[in-house]
């Protein structure tokens, strides 16, 4: 479950409702390319602002649509209580797996994010995915952390954040992670411009923001990458570099949006306020780099 | 409402469950201390942590035992429409006015905060202290947006982060943001190691978090601030300096957590997990410094 290209779809949210047709659509989207996982209420997918309610709605969506498609949900609140409420939740919708990011507002130490895993997997039933993003959590992971929380029970893989460098740099980064978290546990990219670089430096799995939307055109980099064709997959992810760059300057999340947007598979606008979708010339930025690069799917 | 020492208490939580009583005791330390204002559900009472029925019981407990002191009641969340239901229901329980900050998982932009506030303001009968606090938002105010968001109906105040350096630095940033907001919007300072120089040079009032907890002493602090006796208040806040470092080092929250549970004001542990409590040498070096500062009020 915990290889190969992991789509993270966006949850659209329409007039401050999750607008669950234009969502089924995008699952039908991800099943039709032939995705090795669907990664819902993932960052893209907005989980921190929806309800527990609206957060279970949109997993019964997609294990309802994702015609056996292994379906790892976001659970990440900023309360333990809560992170366990939604694990159970999640497992009652039908997801297959769990994904958990350490959600901050005071600053979280180690012991903190230890004794929120602890708790968490004390209970599941369901694999669960360790989700490093510093920058929507502000926290950083240590070796010694991944080591502690690799080692807990239905922990199954880290979605670790996007590294920097070449192949070989890279890749010593992963073996430093590989060596000290157990055997069986997976790692996966995220940071849609640094995936190729990580799939081909050891990486098991891509979890991929833009994938969930442009999930055809991610196949087509992860493919080469994920069968170690270095440069057929450095050459398409070069290709993609506008794209890496729209996402560097307004955040993927505001990037996806936009071409979902364009490409009328939701309704406009479709994030949750506060937050504003991209507007005027940044839109047209997304227009012109959706069209030059020929991401219509 | 805006003026003077402003104690914003933490909001105990035992079990999981808001410690109601123990906050009581809180509120009542406060009146018995003359507080100018008492904000409730800031960063250090936990507010994003609980949920909407949880907070309006901690708002309605506090005007309750408030005894006509002005009550300030925290509305931040992620979702706008859930701040808009939080600021009706805050009003509902009795506040006097309003604290918002703009809390992110995604970072926010300066038109997802405008947006933010405007909504937010449109709807209000209690003025509205703008929250400007980066270390658990991480977003900054730039002066234009202190000027456009200051100029917003029932905008009262503006919560203002710690700003270092000498009284005259201080009191240079501080005019620099009245000179852009209307002139009935207070100023407040915020970080308690930094308020003395911040009242000194001009601020209003000053938000303190220890101040929920430790009354007295912060208003020992106060009132030569207050009252612009330079030379009393620095030497005062000088003589503090173990406990403001204790906070650089530890968090506002976690000092004020530990102190109140040595002092048995509320039960240990006291703080919505994942957060946890000083132990060991943290907590001693705690205890060293209240019982070494005589601050058992």
């Amino acid at each position: 479950m915990f290889t190969g290209l992991s789509a993270f779809p966006l949850t659209p949210v329409h007039d401050d409702q999750v607008d669950l047709p234009s969502y089924g659509g995008l699952i039908d989207r991800l099943v039709e390319a032939g995705v090795d996982s669907i990664g819902v209420l993932g960052s893209t997918g907005s989980y921190v602002y929806l309800d527990r309610d609206e957060r279970s709605a949109v997993i019964e969506a997609t294990v309802e649509r994702a015609a056996g498609v292994p379906v790892i949900a976001g659970i990440g609140a900023l309360r333990t209580s809560r992170v366990r409420s939604l694990a159970e939740d999640a497992q009652v919708a039908g997801a297959d797996a769990v994904l958990l990011a350490p959600v901050s507002y005071q600053p979280l130490t180690e012991d903190d994010v230890t004794g929120l895993y602890e708790e968490v997997t004390a209970e599941l039933s369901v694999p669960l995915v360790v989700y490093d993003n510093p920058g929507t959590t502000h926290f950083t992971f240590s070796l010694d952390l991944y080591a502690h929380i690799g080692s807990l029970p239905h922990v199954a893989a880290i979605k670790i954040p996007p590294s920097r460098g070449t192949v070989n740099e890279v890749r010593e980064r992963v073996q430093s992670i590989r060596s000290v978290i157990p055997e069986h546990v997976r790692l996966g990219i995220s940071g849609d411009g640094y995936a190729a670089t990580g799939l081909l430096a050891g990486c098991d799995a891509w979890f991929s923001s833009i994938g969930g939307t442009l999930p055809q055109a991610m196949a087509a980099l992860a493919r080469p990458a994920l069968a170690g064709d270095q440069e057929a997959a450095l050459a398409e992810s070069e290709r993609l570099r506008p794209l890496w760059e729209l996402i560097g300057e307004a955040g993927s999340v505001r990037v996806v949006a936009a071409i979902a947007e364009l490409l009328e598979l939701v309704e406009e606008p479709c994030l949750p306020r506060p937050l504003r979708g991209l507007t005027g010339a940044g839109r047209e930025r997304v227009r012109a780099v959706v069209e030059g690069l020929g991401l219509r799917d």
